[in-house]
């Protein structure tokens, strides 16, 4: 475990931690009832569901990034089905590409992912053995890990064999890799066996609807479409609790961008100032981990962050990820190495969140250039392009291909049809080479669909084909988009914002705090009452109400336990406000509001303490603010 | 088509409104651009994509959804997975009993779902020969689709023999009835194939948790959990668009109440003087279907509806979906007939709303008793059970079965372990019934879990087994909590929503509005330019900038089309709001507030304006009460 300490400094431990997670309900094992009872066969790990507090998060997490990125940007949200029919994700390159390399234990029966058992084997080997192995292999062995992501099956096999690297679960041998794809797999339909998969990203709803969202938007680029929903990876062997699961919460923008504009963004400036983390492909590639920070500004100057709209997102990226309680110090942004790239994208940049499982990836940033929409375009016909009209009409030479018809019929018969579309597709750098191959040669190739006889090219010769240049005045421009997408695993951030947030005081430390911004808090104020007595159930709930129809989420402890150990416990559920209600109360009509990691207390009136929780939740004033124009209280409700 | 009016009371085309809906991109069929190119095939109806519109409102009727019911009443919102295992699935009867009546035409090949095959041929027979038909045949027709989901797959089998039912489409004959299984299924892990399936609702996961949330909620009863996520349904044939839909958003609620206290609810009197619009079930199966408006307090007390917290709820939801928008007179509450009801359930009333579909059911409100958890504690063993200290300790006489332990091992050897287990989980009317018995006859049945020898019940003589009265002290009371779900299909509602508030004005008909209220609005505000002139767009964005401060979603349109056009297009999105820059702007930084459905304005400096903005959109004014305190501004901006 990687050495990461609360946010008050302390060390952190992941026992007490995970205790606290547990007791407060924020998430479980999905189906725990059936998982402890005797006879519950199958693989059903890596699903988890959210308990109150963590689905309240959850939701709370949703709606701020719903403010931050899609109403300040004006995006296009859309909500795409998770069935997808086969033959969208056989296009995107899922079906064939989208796999992992697995191991199998013949004797174990078990399958083990082959870049984890790599890291996993060589990790123990570094941690048990450090003292005793040659400098050279110690080198060796960091520098694998610090690639980990870049080896791929042969690679990932040549490593296992060489390094004899054994299932740890009974040192056995493993055979060698194999790709395991994914994606889960089911039918549509009462009739047929109509292939459909579980989506594995949100994004190929929104490319498909590119034609649709490009009209919304009256036309005009660049543009982002955006969309909140689960989608689902078969993984090989699911671990680290949160961290790596089968069924998970995304939130993907899609960025249209024109390239011939080299990506320019026009808030760009706005962020230009903000300094980042940064660490590059060239620093990892040398095998070394440590960060740069310099400001976005100056990355994108630099080409190491190819374009503006890249690194304004990664700005936007941050900001957001501090809102919402990220700690900056456990935060880097790291470039993907070539081969750990997806297989759509060109450069990536993976926002990290420093855990106590090591550096986990919670926002991925690629650019997909223009792959998807010209794959889809490919393969259904549809014009998923840009046309645009032009400042003023340009005179272009281009070259030309003029086929005989009257010969083609004649000569090539049924085939007579694919010839001329084969002619038709021709590109201006094929064209070019043609014409130059004409003047010397009396017959071309040109490469078609298959043929009557099983063949995919023709011989074309001077007499049917003839290529030239023609000068054409154009008035549109016709472009297909390449795409930015920063894509947030919403299940990762909140389990690495909760170790960030996560905290415990001096006098106790079995009993944790999670100092939650109030924003993402899942309940915003405690209501508690002095004791159980029933005199005091009144006021509490008249409060209670008023705040519901503010829209503020709070709850009411009356309970017997002493009021200290019901603050306790919604210190950790991460609760930044409590409201006291005593016999103060029922004479003059004020209570108290204590703030969480303070422990400060104020009173007020009671119409003067629900409107400084209103600022409060709204943001319009801080703890600091209320408490210095709010009368201090020393009383009953320190932590007992 | 059942003869509806739009909201102003002019007839209703679903052509005109569709165009609409399709225009402004609040949904489209999932993957189009796939289903228009040749070539592609497999069943993939039912799955539809919601637009920015759609989308935005969708959220938004969540977002209320939320406040209305999670916040007001405090519920536990959990998120669980859509994954299930079948185990799960298999105790809750959905593997063996959630299956819809199909029936195959072998010549066309094609698929039909029983109950809807009936219903729309003797729909089209009474539409089509009304004045033919004989009057009995006219009156058995109706009473059959009166009552159309009260038959199981015999009875539909026997009225498509006895009426000759065939196929509309080639008038083939169709095949008897047999059961479909309506869940999607795949399967989990590398290694085996561990059947899953997709959740048919999501209250699986919420009984499941029902402990940790018992505990959460430190042991008080009654409560809530809640829960909203997709959820599927592989329908036969899926059809009226968003209405019968394979892929769907839901949010239910699972209320856990104490049978014993007559299933009270605490807060019954603040809804009990609320009329709603019933259609009982002896209603409909005397063949009609006219409403009765009573208060939900009568309902109660009559016993027409079954208790106070089924009572509560229906009151509830009715505030729910006025709040949203719907229309109240297009809502009723109709009982479910008892064939028709899902197989855990005991009463069920559904909100349903008139379109031009016909009613639809929107929201359901089953009363489950304790079948879901008693079915999962009985399959794992976990105690799915509410242990309440009694008030004071009570003296019980039960019935209590002795095994003589030493006679038991020799006489079943291997056997012995169930035949105790056999006798430990008598219930109390079993114990009194073998009593009796036993104090006739030497020798008594127990049925026993599958013997070595293959039987499954064991003979035990007087001599192994005694049953007695005993008297025991009782300090705590157990018992399984009843569950009332009111369960929303969030698609069906916006959908019937969006019917209900659609209108044209008579002086462009082709044209539309929809009057959705503020708070589900997609967008609230648009901010138009007086025309495309450069000038004005910095005030517009300021605007924009400030009202996205206070997370106001708006969208500026500077576009050369007409003022009145761009505001009719927003008015077709259901925008509210239109704030105008013009030369004033310039001059003394005032702008104008339009209203949609008045399309009143009013005219004042930009602060004022946006503050009425945020005053409206936050429910704490009313477009009457700004537009009579701000000046009136009559102008430009009057539909073109």
């Amino acid at each position: 475990m990687p050495d990461t300490t609360t946010l008050t400094g302390e060390a952190f431990s992941r026992t007490n931690f995970e205790s606290l997670l547990k007791r407060r309900f924020f998430f479980t094992e999905s189906f725990e009832v059936y998982r402890q009872a005797g006879g519950f066969k199958g693989d059903n790990r890596g699903l988890y569901d959210y308990g109150p507090p963590g689905c309240a998060l959850q939701t709370n997490i949703v709606d701020q990034w719903r403010k931050h990125f899609i109403i300040e940007e004006s995006m296009m949200e859309v909500d795409c089905t998770v069935l997808t029919p086969e033959p969208v994700l056989k296009t995107s390159g899922h079906v064939d590409k989208f796999a992992d390399w697995m191991c199998k234990d013949p004797v174990k029966g078990e399958y083990l992912r082959a870049d984890h058992l790599v890291e996993g084997v060589l990790e123990t080997r570094l941690t048990k053995h450090r003292h005793t192995l040659p400098a050279e292999t110690i080198s060796e062995y960091e520098e694998i890990l610090a690639k980990i992501d870049n080896f791929d099956g042969d690679e990932l096999g040549e490593l296992i064999q060489r390094l004899d690297i054994r299932n740890p679960n009974g040192n056995g041998e493993v055979l060698p890799p194999v790709p395991f794809n994914l994606m889960f797999k089911s039918s549509i339909g009462p009739s047929t066996a109509s292939p459909v998969y579980l989506r594995p990203e949100t994004a190929q709803g929104q490319f498909l609807n590119f034609r649709k969202l490009l009209d919304f938007g009256q036309g005009s680029m660049p543009f982002a479409s955006a969309s909140v929903g689960k989608s689902y990876r078969n993984e090989i062997s699911p671990r680290s609790g949160l961290l790596r699961v089968r069924e998970f919460l995304m939130a993907e923008i899609e960025h249209f961008v024109d390239p011939a504009a080299g990506k320019r963004h026009e808030r760009f400036s706005e962020v230009a100032h903000i300094e980042l983390p940064f660490l590059d492909k060239d620093t990892q590639l040398s095998g070394k981990t440590h960060v740069t920070t310099k400001t976005i500004g100056e990355a994108v100057a630099s080409k190491m962050v190819d374009n503006e709209t890249l690194g304004y997102f990664l700005a936007r990226v941050y900001l957001f990820l501090l809102k919402i309680g990220v700690d900056k110090n456990k935060l880097r942004f790291r470039q993907h190495l070539a081969n750990e790239m997806a297989h759509y994208a060109c450069d990536c940049w993976d926002a990290e969140l420093l855990t106590s499982y090591g550096w986990v990836e919670c926002v991925g940033c690629a650019d997909r250039s223009a792959y998807d929409l010209t794959v889809h375009a490919k393969e259904t016909g549809a014009p998923l392009v840009v046309k645009e009209a032009l400042p003023e009409p340009r005179k272009v030479t281009k070259w030309h291909a003029t086929l005989d018809k009257k010969k083609i019929g004649p000569q090539f018969k049924k085939d007579g049809k694919k010839v001329q579309d084969a002619v038709e597709v021709l590109k201006q750098d094929s064209l070019e080479a043609l014409a130059a191959e004409l003047a010397k040669k009396a017959v071309v190739t040109v490469p078609t669909a298959k043929l009557e006889d099983g063949a995919t090219s023709v011989q074309l010769s001077k007499d049917v084909l003839a290529i030239d240049q023609v000068t054409v005045t154009e008035t549109t421009r016709e472009y297909t988009p390449n795409v930015i997408e920063p894509s947030f695993g919403i299940g990762r951030i909140l389990y690495s914002l909760l170790e960030h947030v996560y905290y415990y005081r001096p006098q106790d430390v079995a009993r944790g705090v999670l100092a939650l911004p109030i924003a993402v808090a899942p309940t915003k104020v405690l209501i508690v009452t002095l004791s159980s007595g029933q005199q005091f159930i009144p006021a509490a709930k008249k409060i209670s109400a008023r705040l519901r129809a503010l829209g503020i989420a709070n709850n009411i402890d009356s309970t017997t336990a002493s009021i200290g150990k019901r603050y306790a416990r919604n210190d950790e559920l991460g609760t930044p406000l409590g409201i006291t209600v005593d016999f103060d109360t029922l004479k003059d009509g004020s209570v108290t509001l204590r703030e969480r990691d303070s422990m400060a207390q104020v009173r007020a009136s009671e119409d003067d303490i629900i409107q400084a929780v209103r600022n409060l939740v709204e943001g319009l004033e801080s703890w600091e603010q209320v408490s210095s124009r709010l009368p201090a209280f020393e009383g009953q409700s320190q932590v007992a």
